[in-house]
């Protein structure tokens, strides 16, 4: 016999887009940028077994609050947005125990002079991401997401075992670049006067600032190396999430034309790609409950 | 202080595709086209934390396995190499004590008369989905994805709770349409003379059967019904988890125009997209393990 | 001093679908899946020059154009849709004096035995593009895109020239594998009774039969070949153009594993590729006009 | 019968990158990352007809020297790139007797104080396309393409005509935001001392500030003032040509929600969207030639 298990539903990329007019400074429009995810959990029994709705908030209705929201919090960080209405979903719905909500995040510069013209990034998303429970309380994620870096030297890679398939050459100088994905989980989800943008800030120079400074010996040990020196910089994480693609940049053979390539000439490959991932905690990271899920 | 937690490394997107010539009906080449991703895991503190390689077998080494066992095994269903892969990267390599292996099945009709010429058919990619542990043994979850289905009628959604932010109508008639991600998992990895292309098949039939023959009051509904009858249908299974992305399709206000429209012309939108996930057991089925790790 | 050129402005990307219920085999629905740009010309100097609007239909009227179109015309073929849709604005609209019309059509097979389920295809998706001007009359152009079609044999590459930078080596037996996108252009746009969808599925079969029926020296050679055949096999059709991306599939080495590889295992490359590009025409074909553009 | 017509064909999507070393300012390392197409025609009958490769140099043989002249002409523009390949190909090759080279160009901005590491800048991609042909000469093609700009306000759009399919409200104040593909024109391909990249940086500050400092009643206008502009503004250039789809951002009814919406909360849409598409010369602008094929 079939029982129900695990599950959530709600209305996935939520295009909200919120101007802020004449707030910003010396008068100019502020923008926030957002797609928005809200998924939701609690006693959903019945609409699975009978298809009775009378517990199932519309994922049109979650819609319409995510840019509700937007009127009446104003130009925020997405951590705050996101805790709000995951708060909002679960107290104000009987049936809904849990709330998830995800932000995407994107970043638009000034261009002009009269306050409310802009350009799109495009450098990387920002990312934040609440789950927020009747009886277990809140956690928040956040992250970046789509940043591309290159190192182009100051990376080997040898020493790996070679059994019957292997052939790849040892380096001892190779260009190293990666997609980064990383997501920071706060210690606590809340905390009188808390900066989320300034927070954003901080990790994302850091990882720059490691990815930069780091003589690699391989992938792994860059990605602890950025973990460990997030969770060094922002005393108020406790643990980051890495996926990191190897973007391979392969050496051409140039020698059949007759041309040495002394790290010069590469090749950007797309598929296949090396895929690291991993998690950095501080030793004292509290339980992540559901911050994952 | 940092500590590292879980991680895992590989090779994403080995694109490999087995001909085996002449062993199909008729002497017709045979053909398997997969894109296929491994992970492992295992004693890999070194290489985080002081870049030392020698316990991380390359993920180029990796795809050369890849390759080298497409071409020994031939061509089989992709369940059953993602098992064989995972067991030689775990048995061969003293540090790695788990590997994950999963396939994209890219599927092919014949065309013409040669018995060497296909059409990519583009309707639903098969998955399959191997982890092999050391000590835990092997897990098996198969599925599908990218498979696009619309009824035109039988499908109502009313009777949902309506609160401040809620707009929507009740409908008795619309359309259901969603792009089903599904996978399955084995009760047992392993089994004598299992046929893991008739069960995908029996899967497959009953998952466009029961979406054909349920008369829908939620998508909800739909999850859970098609979940239970692939369960009831295929006794191989223990649990199958679907993700059923709400593909809107809205009537269009064709009234300025002095049009009526009685469910004729809709607007398919893109986003956002109602995202209903959900998991459905059989009562008796064994702990998942690492299965969906 | 600076003067305004070609200009063009439209709505690109109207997602619509028609229902029509009960009209089809044994009172089935019926159903088209399309998606639809339109794009005017014509006295359009004003709105460059000084943001005056008079002569601008607005594209969300072309939008609401399209969707009313696909009501009052029924299920019909795409061809005969763009037709008339293009015939409207440039009647309709003083300024107005050409008009551009593309649709996307998506294929759905039934599924289920209730005449209302349906499972979108994804095999290929065919296209139609008419252009309708004022003074010069209409052009049809149809075709097909996304057709990923692979001959695992039969495929020679040799007798290239060799200089400087060829490394290539000659093949007598390689994949053959392409992703087709094929265009024909009707010798008249209209006809007494003409079956649009009947020449669509004529010249879909001649592309797949040739395609696999072709002992091939170059995908220059199945170009040409390819378009002959259809020209011979469709006289409504006085030019086809085609554009055949190379997908390479190239052999891999397994000689540093100790094993063969006699055509059977092959690494799927992405990019690059080659890209063949051609235009076969009727010797007596009538001037474009403006098909193409 | 059937008669070949145009033709072409070469290597899409050849993903060079180039590093010089220690020859940036402080001795960093400098980098060009690019996406290459060549694309050759000539005599090339043979080949079609009877599928002899005589006169066809190897698309394998244009990667090749792709990545050869990468590491001949070092860090360069890719203007001046595209026509050193393209000028190769014609002269080197009896039968070739035109090539057209493109390249996307993607910007990398530095990081960290080493002089090896790099962030990509994703906020747009450059482009160029060399036309070159052994009877007719070169022309040069230049642009920039994913470049997503927003104004928050001067924008207006009312006075068009209303039909019977028309609903859109006129208004006095809307988001105006676009994703800029830009090319220009040069009007002459050489020059003694010829600066490319600073007259793409010209061109583009250009595009950018004219975006910012229009007061728009029309997307149509918008797209006229910026080809006026640069055309103004940089007297290398003869034509611009520029596709600005209508990033549409729709205020979002509040009302129900006992919310006002003064401008401040907007759905950004995907599709459909407005297409402007228009050309801007100069007066004394020669003829383009073979430039836009």
């Amino acid at each position: 016999m079939a029982v129900l298990g695990f599950n959530r539903y709600g209305k996935a990329e939520v295009r909200v887009v919120r101007v802020s007019r004449g707030t910003g400074p010396d008068g100019n429009d502020e923008l926030r940028d957002w797609n928005v995810s809200s998924s939701l959990s609690g006693n959903l029994d019945a609409v699975h077994l009978s298809g009775d709705n009378s517990a199932v908030l519309a994922t049109d209705t979650q819609k319409n609050t995510s840019y509700a929201f937007a009127k009446t919090l104003g130009v925020i960080e997405p951590e705050a947005y996101a805790l709000a209405l995951a708060e909002h979903f679960v107290s104000s719905q009987e049936a809904i125990t849990r709330a998830r909500i995800s932000v995407e995040d994107y970043g638009w510069q000034r261009i002009g002079t009269g306050g409310h013209s802009f350009v799109r990034s495009g450098q990387q998303v920002r990312t934040a991401t609440v789950v927020h429970d009747q009886d277990l309380g809140s956690t928040v994620v956040a992250g970046v997401a789509d940043l591309v870096v290159m190192n182009t030297t100051n990376s080997e890679f040898w020493g790996f075992p070679r059994d019957r398939y292997t052939t790849l050459a040892e380096t001892k100088d190779r260009i190293l670049a990666t997609e980064v994905t990383a997501q920071w989980r706060f210690r606590s989800a809340t905390g009188s006067g808390r900066d989320y943008g300034q927070v954003y800030a901080r990790a994302g120079r850091t990882l720059l600032d490691t990815f930069a400074g780091t003589y690699s010996y391989s992938l792994q040990q860059m990605l602890y190396t950025i973990g460990e020196k997030i969770l060094a910089t922002v005393p108020e994480l406790c643990e980051v999430r890495l996926a990191l693609p190897n973007k391979h940049h392969f050496l051409v053979d140039l020698a059949p034309f007759g041309l040495t390539n002394d790290n010069e000439v590469y090749l950007a490959a797309d598929r296949p790609y090396g895929l690291i991932e991993g998690q950095v905690l501080a030793d004292d990271a509290p339980d992540a409950g559901l911050a994952w899920t």
